[in-house]
C-alpha cells in the first residue's frame, strides 16, 4: 500500500504529467520489444488469448482489437476463473497467451500463465515489474518501463501498457513502431491543450451521479478505462458500453440526469459513434465528446485531442480522461491517490 | 416493434411464466441439437469464438465458460467491429464460430457469420427464428423454440438460449443433456418459491438508484444479464462486475447508497463470492443474494433458488432476476414491455 500524501492527488497529478517522458523512454528502448516480437513471429501463433484484471483488462481489450485487425488472428480475453476455479486444462498449442499486469503479482494471472505454458501456449508477460513472479512464469516478457506508480489509480502504467502492446503487435507483423514516434510530443500537447476543456467538464460534472462512457473499435478500451477510473477515484456510478451495445438496450436508461462520455477519434470507430450519439441525444442525456473527432459529433462539451493513427488514439484519449477523473475526485473532496477500500495489488483467485 | 399492451408488463409477465414449458419443449426436441452437436464434434474445432449483442452476449458469455470448462477449448467473444468496421479477415480454420441472436436479424452478426464461414470457420447460428438471415448464413443452426417474444426485454429467449447452448455443448462432448432434465420442474419451483422474497426485494429497492450486480464463473452471465435487464426496464444505473474485478477497483465506489445483487449458487463460483461479499459488506453496501447458496453469504435479502448442477444454475438464477426487474419497473411506473427508446431488433453495424 502507498502512504497517504500531504496533498490529495499529488501522486496521480505527477504520474499523469510523467506520461510523455514515459512514452519517450519506452520508444527509446523498443529494441527489447522487437526481440520479443521476433520470437512471437517465429512461432506463428494461430490464436491469441489475453489475461488481465482491472485497468490491465482494458489494455488487453485494446490489444485484442490490434491482434484481430493488424495480425488478423482470432483473439479472446481469458476468463481466469475457468482455470483457477474450475481447473480447465485446454490444449493451447499454437496459442499466444499474453498476460498483462502492472505489478506482475496477481495470483490468478500467475496460475493462468503457468498453466497455459504447461499446455503449450507461447506465454508473454507485459508488466511494469521486470522481476515479478509473472515475468518468471512466462517464456517472454515485455517491460513497460513506466517507473514506480505511487497512486493506487493506474495512469502511466495503463498508457505505457497500451503503447508497449502497440509496439509489440506492430513489430510482430514486421513494423518498426514508426507511427508511434510522434506519441510523446502529441501526449505533451494533449495534456496542455485539453486542460481548459477538462476544467470546464469538471465544473459541469461536479454534481453528476450517473455517468455512462462509450466508444467503438479501439476506443472501447478507453471508454472501459474511463468508467473504472471515475468509479474508483470519484465513486461515481459509471459504466461503459460499446456504442453498438448501448443501442441494444441501455440507451433506454439514459435521461437528462446522465452524463455520457463518448470517445470520438478520427477513424472508423469514431465515425460509427455518430449514430450512437444521435440516439443518446434523443434521450436528452448530456454528451462530453473526447478525441480528435470530438468536433464532428453532437455534444455539450468537447475535449480536443491531436489527430494520430486511429489504432494509437487510445494512448492519447486516456490522458484527458485521467485529468477529468483527478479533477472530479479533488472537487468532490476525495483523495484519488488512496481510494477507500483499495490496495495496489489485488489478490483474487 | 411490439404494440403497447393494455396492461403494462403483461407480455413480460406472460413470457416469464412460460419458461418452464419452453424448457420442457426444448428438451423434448433435443435430438435436433444432438445432430448439430455431432457435426461439430466430427470437425474437432480447436478454438471457439462467440458473436452476439445485448442479452445474447450474456448467453454467449455463459457458453464461453461451458466451452472452456466442459470442452477444454480456448474460447473468446468476438468484437464484431473488427470485421464490420475494420474489415479484418483472419484465417479461421479449425475455429467454431457460434452466433447467438434471438431474431437472427442483426446485420453485424450476419456479416461476422458470413465472413467467418468464408474464412474457414464452422459456423453455427443459435436463434429463435429458424428462417432468419443468420440461419441461412451459418452452416449449422440451433432453434431455441421459445415461441414469439412480444416484450422488448428478452426473458424466455434468454433462458432458452442458455439451455440450448448447454445442451449443445454437453452433446459435443458426448453427453445427452441428462443433467438438464429436471430444469423445467426446477424452473416452475423457482418461479413459485422465489416470489415472496422477490416482492420484498422490490419493496426495498423501489427507490434505489445505484445497483451493482456481481457473480463469478458461470454466474457472471447472470450478473451481466441482471444489470442490462434493470437498466432497460427500470432505467436504473446498474452495472455488473465479475466478483474478482469488483475487488480490483470498483468496490471503492460502493457505499450505503448502493444495492448489490450477488449471484450465489452452489459450486465453485458461488463459493468464491464469499470473500467478495465480505469486502462489499465492509463498504456498507446493501446485499441481495440470489441463488441456491444465498443462505451461505452475508446479505440483507436472500432470494432462494433450488440447487442444480453448477453449470445449469444460470438458467434458474435468471428467473427471479426477471421477476425483480419486472416488479421494479411496474412499481416505478414504467412499462417493461415497451422501454422508451428501444426496438426489438437493433440494426448496428
Amino acid at each position: 500500500m502507498t502512504e497517504a500524501t500531504a496533498t490529495p492527488g499529488r501522486n496521480m497529478t505527477d504520474e499523469i504529467a510523467q506520461q510523455p517522458a514515459v512514452f519517450a523512454d519506452l520508444l527509446a528502448g523498443r529494441d527489447a520489444i522487437a526481440e520479443v516480437a521476433a520470437r512471437i513471429a517465429e512461432r506463428r501463433p494461430r490464436f491469441a488469448l489475453l489475461a488481465a484484471r482491472g485497468s490491465s483488462d482494458h489494455a488487453a481489450l485494446y490489444a485484442k482489437y490490434l491482434i484481430e485487425v493488424l495480425l488478423e488472428l482470432p483473439a479472446g480475453l481469458t476468463s481466469p476463473s475457468t482455470t483457477t476455479l474450475y481447473g480447465a486444462r485446454p490444449d493451447l498449442t499454437d496459442v499466444l497467451l499474453v498476460s498483462v499486469s502492472q505489478s506482475g503479482g496477481s495470483p490468478d494471472l500467475l496460475e493462468v500463465t503457468e498453466s497455459g505454458r504447461e499446455r503449450g501456449a507461447l506465454t508473454v508477460a507485459v508488466t511494469n515489474t521486470a522481476d515479478s513472479p509473472l515475468n518468471s512464469a512466462a517464456e517472454l516478457s515485455v517491460d513497460i518501463r513506466a517507473g514506480q506508480e505511487q497512486a493506487v489509480a493506474a495512469t502511466k502504467t495503463y498508457s505505457a501498457t497500451l503503447l508497449a502492446l502497440y509496439l509489440l503487435i506492430d513489430m510482430v507483423r514486421g513494423g518498426t513502431g514508426a507511427q508511434a514516434e510522434s506519441i510523446p510530443d502529441l501526449a505533451a500537447t494533449t495534456l496542455d491543450t485539453s486542460r481548459e476543456a477538462v476544467d470546464e467538464a469538471v465544473r459541469s460534472y461536479r454534481f453528476a451521479e450517473r455517468i455512462v462512457t462509450t466508444g467503438r473499435g479501439y476506443s472501447l478500451a478507453t471508454a472501459s478505462e474511463a468508467a473504472l477510473k471515475l468509479a474508483e477515484t470519484s465513486y461515481l456510478s459509471a459504466r461503459s458500453y460499446s456504442g453498438a451495445d448501448l443501442l441494444h438496450g441501455p440507451v433506454a436508461a439514459l435521461d437528462a440526469d446522465t452524463a455520457v462520455l463518448a470517445m470520438c477519434s478520427d477513424g472508423r470507430g469514431g465515425y460509427a459513434m455518430r449514430e450512437v450519439l444521435d440516439a443518446v441525444h434523443e434521450r436528452g442525456a448530456d454528451i462530453c465528446a473526447i478525441g480528435s473527432a470530438a468536433s464532428d459529433v453532437r455534444a455539450s462539451h468537447r475535449i480536443p485531442v491531436p489527430a494520430c493513427a486511429e489504432e494509437l488514439a487510445p494512448v492519447l484519449e486516456v490522458l484527458p480522461v485521467q485529468q477529468l477523473a483527478l479533477g472530479l475526485a479533488l472537487d468532490r473532496g476525495f483523495d484519488p491517490d488512496n481510494p477507500r477500500g483499495l490496495r495496489k495489488v489485488t489478490r483474487t483467485r
